[in-house]
């Protein structure tokens, strides 16, 4: 290696992804605690700093880390704008806190040090020249303090004096100063972390029965929606359905006459990614519908799917984009032994993928454009995960506004990796894990393992590829367990409906689809019912939107409590101005009982002081004197959600 | 990111030390066990390689990996000479390996392939290409049944034969294939895991009383050193010992008429670095007392000391090498408020740093020229880190065989950095650790953390520096447990004598300091005794030089043993040609008896078939024929080293 006369050595820099490879992510406000292992040779002051800088800012700024003891050192800064910030830690051997240090062990010893007055001069004439005019003078009497035996007494005081050590703490001389890498963190708008989702087919919301719905149909549902306190409508693909190869009823290989196909089969003769479906309406219709949403807080997401029907104009317009079989026909989608005859993907491999690439881009600024700030993005783990970095950032680099959850129901390493190359969400295995342990074991990898850097979940109960077994045939109670947990352990949640607040679970045999699924039939529903879930979904849904400690993921710790179907978290926002505890009943048939533990170390409160739970959702409140407390839960409301007020 | 048509991503390899920032380390023979997750988008079949090159090579050596579950995969390969090896993983999408795994899945479901065979025909070209001329007919078959009717049975045996899959194997077709950071890993003489080392002084040689020793008195414990066992002598510095400040006996803080002084305080009138203590001989003494150790098989290792004593030729020469305190003297070492008036520090932050670690790298080089192939570096943790990373790359790029033993005893860290900075070898807390969880707590950090990469442990019971409060006063017992764990825990280990072997353990009071410490004053010793821990020593010794699992470190399993005073161990070589099970009973003072279990699994054995367990110290056989086994060690001979005979 090279001569370098740096004597501290700064490593094991967290967090950290794969060597900075990937960015972590925050939204605006958040706080990133950075720890660095600080090591310097010998005995001498070391110190540590963060040094951090938004993009479009020219210098750094830096905080003092702490020593937290075994050479671990540790600072904390917040990030207030949208975009990315660069993050690194600098050490050095601090000679002028070294030198104080030494002189305050000196005359403890009761040594005279009068050598080591004059030596100390070096370090206040530097302060001289760096600190602010109110601080010169003082500097300058002890300067001379120091060099003059007749001030040996104020020298000495003022040597080891707190206000000398502030402004060397202040005005640091950074000899030799070593930096880590520098890595980024992204910040993306609150959104990310807090969003409600309500997803549904608009063709299934004509007001008759056996007439396609329309975009005007639709517009109907807003209030109602927006009441419910979601703010988020999640619309499955709006494009062109191909004629080529559709699929029937239940999946059925073959369409009957009348079928309208299923909205993933994108592309026919009436346009492709870029087109609307002519049933739904048309451009202006759903210009319209966007602006009617956003007059009720509610934002609208598209379906991102990157895959083409037989017939899609890009399979004459650019049939290089796709691969060929040898007889020269189009290879269409599979997964030996399985065929997918209704859908041809594109060709990743091909040589014109530069072309390819940038059509994708152009097909999601095309929505852009519409106002479309939110993707819902089909099967991401079937393309590379370039592809989606590339297009991702190309997107923020103009709209950084626009978030991308990843629709990857797949293994945990592909989830996460989608997630690094930075997809601003992802779906979770949330909608599989039914039991206490599962659900609290997965919620702490989640949290509490390198994933809460980079990976925001979204729990959904439900979607229109899962109706899990457990909701099969559910009562109201199973509904309510699933959504509750879903509104209160995750920041992001989305629900399909209106199956799932109507509770119509009926499966294909066996298998955990829907039978007479939305994906492939168009259905009728009387929009108009209001239930006991839709009254809690919107009591949880508004608890959520008034309360920041339920407007995050990573801020949650389980607390102990005696009874294998009672789970319970207590929940903080970063400034602790807001706690919750949640307790979830999550036996759908009986009550339960069970007695819970306070995190009182964390809550900062002795046992023996009262503290007044107020329940968000029945409005009751409890006082509470005890570490351990008795809940009781009734199948028939699930869980409290209590507003802890000290 | 720019574009890249990469699909597979290669993340978490490892061995890796702060992404690359430090080499692991291994020696001649030994293997590294390579893992990645490797993950590649969609269902297709994704392979990986890892590939490394030994410096002198221009070309990497690949070897496959294998999938381990979960998105892991993982190789070996052994390194065969020194000096550094590159190492990375290559990952990609093997199309050939994918078209015939869908041509499995297609015929197992009784689909017609004709089209798929067609399709195979570009992977067979690009076999072709690759082959070895015995396949090549072969292929050039395959490519006219693929495309030939009327060969379909032939050619449908063949698309999914085993040869044609070893084939692509064999000679993969690396499309878009993504390569990770090269790492790197040194490759050491064995004896850098394997030493066995005898400090002591030479001055404390002669066979008279109140004699300084001479190099040549010392010739005389050349055999005896041998015939017990060691391979290393380690002597304290051999240069002029300064006489400004010089210190008295027992750490005195001025010497008396005829004190001989510290040998760490080097430099005087008489020379410094380069020069040899006159009492002691002269060069020629010094080469002859090298080559008569070499004929017995013993390396001498030198003390680098980086320091010097105030009447140092350096202080008059290099003035610019030291600090100045304001009135211009030399600034000698503190640590406030202790001084050490007897050293002066070299200043690591002086303007003239380049030729300061310029002449210390001659230093080291002048001893090489002497033969010195050994070095045990004195309290390198007060110099720079990126000093010793120079100074050892320096010598290593020349002096391949030449190695360094870090004497810190300091912070984890602190140690640890010494270590990635390239120290060979480093001293250990194993001289503090005493009790059965300790010593399994500290072994296991050593052996199972990112520690065994990088961190060479050598065991010593005692130093000059260190007399351990559980050897002071201790009895021949203790001797021989702390030896015997030393001997079979590390594969390096070292002991300061004669004081270990003669059971000298008198201390200052209150301190971990030997009484009238070699360090300050010659001693006479009558060096012909011998006694029971020199017996056994020698037996242990040669224990170790006879079984390969004794000559390392890192292939230890800890056994169940019910009694805390009873230590069992198992080990291995890499190849398990050579497995040892050693038991060791922790009581100086009482006989102890427990069941251990035997790591039958690891062993590859069921129980019940009998195993002999071969004592190589008392040549005692016994067959156990259970997975737990009764052991009994009195005090008196508190060990087993068994040789494990299935």
């Amino acid at each position: 290696m090279p001569m370098n006369q740096a004597r501290v050595i700064i490593e094991n820099m967290r967090p950290q992804l794969q060597c900075g490879t990937y960015f972590i992510k925050r939204v605006v406000n958040e706080s990133i605690e950075v720890y660095a292992d600080v090591i310097g040779d010998g005995h001498d002051v070391v110190q540590a700093d963060v040094a951090f800088k938004h993009e479009s800012e020219k210098s750094f700024t830096t905080v003092r880390m702490h020593h937290l003891g075994n050479d671990a050192h540790g600072a904390v800064f917040s990030v207030k704008k949208q975009g990315f910030y660069d993050y690194k830690v600098e050490a050095w051997v601090d000679n002028p806190l070294n030198w104080q240090h030494g002189i305050e062990a000196k005359l403890r010893d009761h040594q005279i040090v009068t050598s080591e007055l004059l030596d100390g001069v070096q370090y206040l004439e530097h302060l001289l020249k760096n600190v602010t005019s109110k601080n010169k003078a003082y500097v300058e009497q002890l300067i001379s303090a120091f060099q003059d035996k007749e001030s040996y007494d104020l020298a000495i005081k003022e040597a080891i004096s707190v206000k000398l050590h502030d402004l060397f703490v202040n005005h640091p001389l950074k000899t030799f100063v070593n930096s880590s890498v520098v890595l980024q963190v992204y910040v993306d708008r609150e959104k990310a972390r807090f969003s409600t989702w309500y997803e549904f087919f608009p063709r299934s919301t004509a007001s008759k029965e056996g007439v396609h719905g329309t975009f005007k149909d639709a517009e109907r549902l807003l209030p109602k929606i927006a009441a419910m306190g979601f703010d988020t409508i999640y619309l499955p693909p709006i494009h062109p359905i191909g004629e080529v190869n559709r699929k029937g009823k239940n999946n059925a290989t073959a369409a009957q006459e009348g079928d309208s196909g299923v909205p993933w089969g994108i592309g026919s003769r009436l346009g492709g990614h870029k087109s609307i479906h002519p049933e739904l309406g048309n451009e202006a219709d759903f210009k319209r519908f966007i602006k009617k949403a956003s007059e009720f807080q509610l934002e609208v997401a598209m379906d991102l799917a990157f895959q083409a029907a037989p017939d899609h104009p890009y399979t004459i317009t650019n049939p290089e984009w796709f691969r060929k079989r040898p007889d020269g026909t189009m290879q269409y989608a599979e997964n030996p032994p399985k065929k997918y005859q209704d859908i041809v993907n594109f060709y990743f491999e091909s040589k014109a993928y530069k072309e390819l690439w940038q059509e994708l881009l152009d097909v999601t600024l095309h929505w852009i454009g519409f106002g479309v700030n939110i993707f819902r993005v089909d099967n991401p783990h079937t393309k590379p995960y370039y592809f989606w970095n590339w297009l991702i950032s190309e997107v923020k680099k103009k709209h950084p506004d626009v978030l991308f959850l990843a629709e990857a129901f797949s293994r945990p390493k592909v989830m996460q990796q989608l997630a690094k190359q930075g997809f601003t969400q992802s779906y979770t295995y949330f909608t599989w894990r039914v039991h206490k342990h599962e659900l609290m074991e997965y919620v702490t990898e989640l949290t509490q393992s390198e994933m809460k850097e980079y990976y925001r979940p979204n729990f959904w109960p439900n979607t229109p590829d899962i109706n899990p077994y457990h909701l099969q045939g559910a009562n109201e109670s199973m509904h309510l367990i699933r959504y509750a947990l879903a509104a209160t352990l995750c920041g992001n949640l989305g629900i399909y409906g209106p199956v799932f607040e109507y509770m119509v679970t009926d499966a294909m045999p066996g298998k955990e689809e829907y039978l007479h699924s939305e994906k492939y039939e168009v259905r009728f529903w009387d929009w108009s019912i209001e239930n006991k879930i839709t009254y809690l979904m919107t009591k949880l849904n508004f608890a959520r939107r008034s309360h920041p400690s339920l407007q995050q993921t990573n801020n949650i710790r389980f607390c102990p409590i005696e009874n294998d179907m009672l789970m319970a978290f207590y929940k903080w926002n970063d400034e602790r101005t807001d706690e919750t505890l949640i307790v979830v009943n999550l036996d759908p048939y009986y009550s339960q009982q069970g007695m819970v533990q306070l995190p009182l170390n964390e809550l900062g409160i002795e046992a023996g002081r009262p503290i007044q739970m107020h329940d968000l959702i029945t409005d009751n409140s409890y006082l509470w004197y005890s570490e351990w407390n008795f809940v009781e839960l009734p199948a028939s409301l699930p869980f409290h959600v209590f507003q802890i007020k000290k």
